[in-house]
């Protein structure tokens, strides 16, 4: 993908629900934003990392805070400004691209939006190749890269630069402040140069995204082979085809908490149930781990082959449990401990799912 | 005062105590702090604002959190210089001078060993002549002096700039971070000029508590006259004198609440019970009140002529309830809806306990 624009955005939106793995933003608003901003500003550049100069200031930026926050209130496109701005003030120097933090959700999105109204191109990487819920939980993480300095700011321009001991005490200033915003902010974090996006980040994830999505909207739009060009291309599988019987959803301490019970629409004995924190993060088939984080868990809507968020769940809905592998480099002891099942509180061990044992 | 040294210290920290109105920060801990630095850097001096160029940068600091996490850990004295360092490279200017935000505890006395550690002059001003436990609570707030952008430090290194719209937000963000840093961590806020600092501080209030302390440690020596000495200096009354027959502490979002209840030493039928919120707030006496925030409530020992804090009191203690009427800034209307008893919760109006009427 070269650039954003209004030819492939709906396809993009597309691919970055179902890289929310349930959580992350909703991508409907943010679609409307990044729509306008393209109406407005042009089409978006996606510059590969080895395009910039190598000591190049690149920004991550996202939206944090709880998913159902996003309903009620509208980013206003300033407070990217101020964050990045801040950031910028503290670094002493200018970005030349933004990036995505995380490619999932209004999160793949909204940088998108960002790069546009600040006149930047972003980045065809991100830090995950899907959404997790914390600030640690990053590739970045794991090669060193500090989050440090970082700024939220609120559509109420409130502005707070965290310079964290280390990526773990970033998350838990960064949540409480959240908590203050009123579970609406955006984070301009992990900055660094062109050259350590490239040695850090997972590359061409914007297009990874966009091609998951126009799969996806080919379903959607009744082409023949209906799944298999999609799971082909992202190696993914449908787990289980089920109707929700249960729901339980909460929000508490900055997140969005609950699980959604299935059963399966062929054989009634088969019960799926989806553990979700923002993300789905477990799927379990009578009472059986199947799939755990760090792999995607993404639940698509039979009749109409969207993804469905943990927000849009509803008693009654049929839904297919997409399974889909998350980047090898999530697959090291070093990374299922930063982000498997019992990074979460899950007394889980990661399933290897996608090495066929227990499929 | 002319400056904080071996000689006066320990008038200075009992004046800090009686100021700090049963909370604030205990002065021991902060005391072993300052001697150390006065020991170290030799005498600190005190200066009025108008010894200062009048746009030399001047900031004040203090401790924040809850009391009693001072017990369990110690200031390094490097967060000092770290809040500082943060705040003057916000503002692009180096400070002439360090202030006491509050008198009171701990937080009269820290800034003095962070102004000998930094090799600045502490200046006889304040913004309260008392505490109050919220960054709002000052009268910089009722002279529209933005506390932003002001700067959280912990021991452990994080560093958190915080800009808010207002004094409000900042609190907000204040106390949602303080409880992440372990309910411990320094704050330099409210930067202003030094002809600010003279235009909206109370001016002399570092000798008003070093003249107070005096006249406490005279009583416990021994002194001819007991209490009359410090009874004229600071026009207060005690109202009370009775034993702990009652005692209910608990930390809460940031906060030491509770009541402590006396039956007086004569009259078994006299009840007083304290309210305390950090600070004490209200004090009835069967159930009727009698001195409210912001005019000051300490207890003192009977026998030691020493102020007891509320992480101190016990049962069995003999305490005299000595009122101190606050500076006449706090009795405006708008200081009363900011600070008096209906700003903490409490449904009654503030009692003009120095007016005599009720007394």
């Amino acid at each position: 993908m070269k650039a954003v624009t209004l030819d492939n955005i709906d396809d993009f939106v597309a691919g970055a629900a179902v890289l929310g793995a349930g959580g992350g933003w909703g991508p409907h608003i943010p679609m409307l934003m990044v729509k306008d901003a393209v109406r407005r500003y042009g089409p978006v550049p996606i510059v590969q990392p080895d395009d910039l100069p190598a000591d190049g200031l690149v920004i991550p930026v996202g939206a944090g805070g709880a998913p159902t926050a996003l309903i009620e209130r509208f980013f206003e496109g300033s407070e990217w400004r101020i964050a990045v701005r801040a950031l910028e003030k503290r670094l002493g120097r200018k970005a030349v691209a933004l990036m995505a933090a995380e490619l999932g959700g209004g999160n793949a999105v909204l940088p998108v939006a960002a790069a546009a109204e600040l006149g930047l191109p972003a980045i065809d990487a991100d830090g995950m190749r899907r959404c997790f819920p914390k600030v640690e939980m990053t590739l970045w993480q794991l090669e060193g890269v500090p989050a440090s300095p970082g700024v939220v700011a609120d559509t109420k321009g409130n502005v707070v630069l965290i310079e964290g001991v280390d990526n773990y005490e970033v998350e838990r200033i960064t949540r409480a402040t959240l908590v203050q915003m009123g579970m609406m902010a955006v984070a301009a974090m992990y900055p660094m140069t062109a050259q350590r996006v490239q040695e850090t980040s997972i590359i061409g994830s914007l297009t990874y995204c966009h091609e998951i999505g126009k799969r996806l909207r080919a379903v959607a739009g009744g082409a023949g082979n209906g799944y298999d060009d999609l799971l082909e291309f992202c190696e993914g599988r449908i787990v289980f085809t089920g109707k929700v019987i249960d729901l339980e959803r909460r929000t508490e301490g900055g997140w969005n908490l609950g699980t959604v019970t299935l059963e399966h629409v062929e054989d009634s004995d088969r019960i799926m149930r989806l553990d979700f924190q923002n993300e789905n993060l477990v799927a379990l088939e009578n009472g059986r781990p199947v799939v755990t984080s760090p792999d995607l868990i993404t639940t698509l809507d039979v009749e109409t082959a969207q993804a469905v968020l943990t927000d849009g769940l509803a008693y009654g809905q049929r839904l297919h449990v997409l399974a889909t592998p998350a980047h090898e480099r999530w697959l090291t002891p070093e990374a299922i401990d930063l982000v498997g099942p019992r990074a979460f509180g899950y007394d889980l061990d990661y399933v290897h799912f996608f090495e066929g044992a227990t499929a």
